[in-house]
């Protein structure tokens, strides 16, 4: 019966997939709290880690540790070996394409960066990309890595894995990246726009490990948004979910965004519409003078606007994605850092159903590399779903 | 080995609910059609329905189909029994508790309906459900029924089936419906806020049949949203999920709203409020005048200020969701009809990513009666996700 035996292997391998995602993102951990936590017999769990003890995934460490509850006897914690599984990430944004690698544990263990020229078009992205995985494959070779995460600017399709056309990226548009990569690469490629990236980057690595339902909120040059559903990033039926960017807070009266509408909650929390509208350089200018409370009048309205249209995007997350986490990243969450508490009581104050459950809200674990640290994620999200093998098989093959 | 059995009865299960989801909510189907659609090879298929036939879950029709696509051979189109799998639907809104029987093909074969006398407490709410039971189970056994489904006005605890405490509801509050009914009947109980139901209603037998991804938008009395994300219900961390009555255009300049924000939508697209604001004595009156064009200035600045809520509201939808179609219903959906075709165009202008997908919008195919249908859809989704077998089990037992 061929049918049954491949259902068997792929509920071995779902197990697997579990006990890996376990021991990946929350560290070492004994037999029988695993199969507490993943909620298998300890039989199940032995039989499974024997396996993927013998497939060098998995070691027996030297640390004992007691199981959660129970007092005097101890277990052998299971750990990963470190660098034993790890992504390629490419991580393209406005100005630069970033690339890092990074091990199942959430380790980085390289980290490259070229900028991209003004005026740059298809071809000349696709060669900084090439660039910069020859840099990287120069020092690594291929079959250390189990798949390239590409974290991009959006819009992206991510079933052809192409940058379709983001606003104001010089002349690249329509860039089928995963099709030109593949012609370089035999590894499995993925791609999530920068803001699920950053989400799952929180979820697995960040301040959401726990977490399965979280929303990450991106405050950069532009405005949006990524989210865990149920443990699963959200993608919607097209890939363009979560543009939290253009929902407006004020239709009739407010800002004109180039979306068509007006009130665009980007028009007033991206920091390039802030530092545009206050002939600010640079955020770090910025920064710098809030801190020595040098402000003007300008700024300071400017800033109270920011803060009030933040409060209602936080408080329209809450009641429309309901999770359990609010995470605020990138470099606008900077300038929201030292209102986070008042946020934190208003949210608790004006969410519809504030009675009957808390939503914590934090920065990113990241700063600024969120959607960095995302871009591996995607790979080992894939791992942990059991969409990838852990390995990529090209040595095998 | 019992976890391998185990596991194989779990993987037939699935299967055959597949089946039963596919005849149910797509009507007669061959077994070649089936296979194509489920992804089984026609052996599988065959197998499975040999023992659904058995069951009495599925017959042969008389009806010869011919294949998708293909020309010339006509299979034998397989349905499901009327009223061979059924549902109780208790919907609890505002001022009337209603009751429903509906089988898993969606064909409504009783209805009854009680009013909620003014300043009724929970005993008196529990004791006109019981009597709809009573005077429901005269007619038909319990054991007709696989389950009774529960769609309330919100909040409601899910896991607990308790309404907490919707906003004035007599003194109802944090009323443990399932406790309650638990001591009366051995079926299985589910409960879902009324906007999700209905979203579930719409998804499986509704205008947004073959969607994994819809939003319902009611418009009553209060407003909200239900969602059905890569096709199961999105009910958020806590079942808060979708309160997009609450999500502002207006934080600032906005009406108040009972939740302590500004500029809700709700505050300018509820029936209550805009019939309060116009001094209507009922919609029913308002749809009259509006047919005459019998209109003060009032009114139709209310319209429209009504009508550029809805349409804020409907690009949120579309940026924050990506979903397939956006449904429309209840009593307000009347006051939108006319606008329908202007409003799909300004979507398709407005939404962020308009030029790379289409999102339909739609009204209810149930009018006033989608939280209602889905009552006993709850039942049927929780048939087809596996989570119910298709029989009580009562009779068994």
């Amino acid at each position: 019966m061929p049918t049954s035996v491949k259902n068997l292997q792929y509920l071995k391998a779902t197990n697997q997939a579990s006990i890996l995602r376990h021991l990946a993102t929350m560290g070492p951990t004994s037999r029988v709290e695993l199969a507490h936590k993943l909620g298998l017999s300890k039989m199940a769990i032995t039989n499974l880690v024997a396996d993927m003890i013998q497939d060098d995934l998995v070691f027996e460490t030297d640390q004992k540790i007691s199981h959660n509850g129970m007092t005097g006897r101890k277990s052998i914690a299971l750990d990963i070996p470190d660098c034993r599984i790890n992504a390629v990430g490419l991580f393209i944004e406005r100005f630069a394409i970033h690339c890092n690698a990074m091990d199942i544990k959430g380790r980085q263990f390289y980290y490259d960066k070229l900028p991209i020229p003004p005026e740059s078009d298809n071809a000349a992205a696709m060669e900084i990309i090439f660039r910069l995985l020859d840099r990287l494959f120069q020092k690594y070779s291929e079959d250390t890595f189990s798949g390239i995460g590409i974290s991009s600017i959006g819009p992206v399709d991510l079933n052809s894995v192409t940058i379709l056309h983001p606003t104001n990226f010089y002349h690249i548009s329509n860039l089928p990246v995963g099709k030109f990569l593949r012609e370089k690469t035999r590894l499995p490629i993925f791609m999530l726009n920068c803001m699920s990236a950053a989400a799952l980057a929180e979820r697995l690595y960040g301040n959401a490990k726990n977490c399965n339902h979280v929303v990450y909120l991106g405050l950069g040059s532009g405005v949006g948004a990524g989210a865990v559903i149920n443990g699963n990033i959200f993608t919607g039926s097209k890939g363009f979910a979560s543009e939290l960017g253009h929902m407006s807070i004020d239709p009739i009266r407010g800002r004109k965004c180039f979306c068509g509408q007006r009130g665009c909650l980007e028009t007033y929390t991206s920091t390039y519409s802030i530092l545009k509208r206050l002939r600010y350089p640079s955020m770090e200018q910025l920064l710098k003078d809030i801190e020595a409370n040098c402000f003007t009048d300008k700024a300071r309205e400017e800033l109270s606007t920011f803060y009030q249209a933040v409060r209602s995007a936080i408080i329209a997350i809450a009641n429309i994605y309901d999770p359990e986490m609010i995470v605020v990243g990138d470099q606008g969450s900077q300038l929201l850092e030292p209102y986070l508490p008042k946020l934190q009581k208003e949210l608790h104050i004006l969410m519809i159903q504030h009675d009957l459950h808390d939503i914590t809200l934090t920065t990113s674990a990241f700063q600024n590399q969120t959607s960095l640290i995302g871009a591996p994620s995607i790979i080992f999200d894939r791992i942990f779903s059991k969409v990838l093998p852990p390995f990529n098989g090209i040595k095998a093959s």
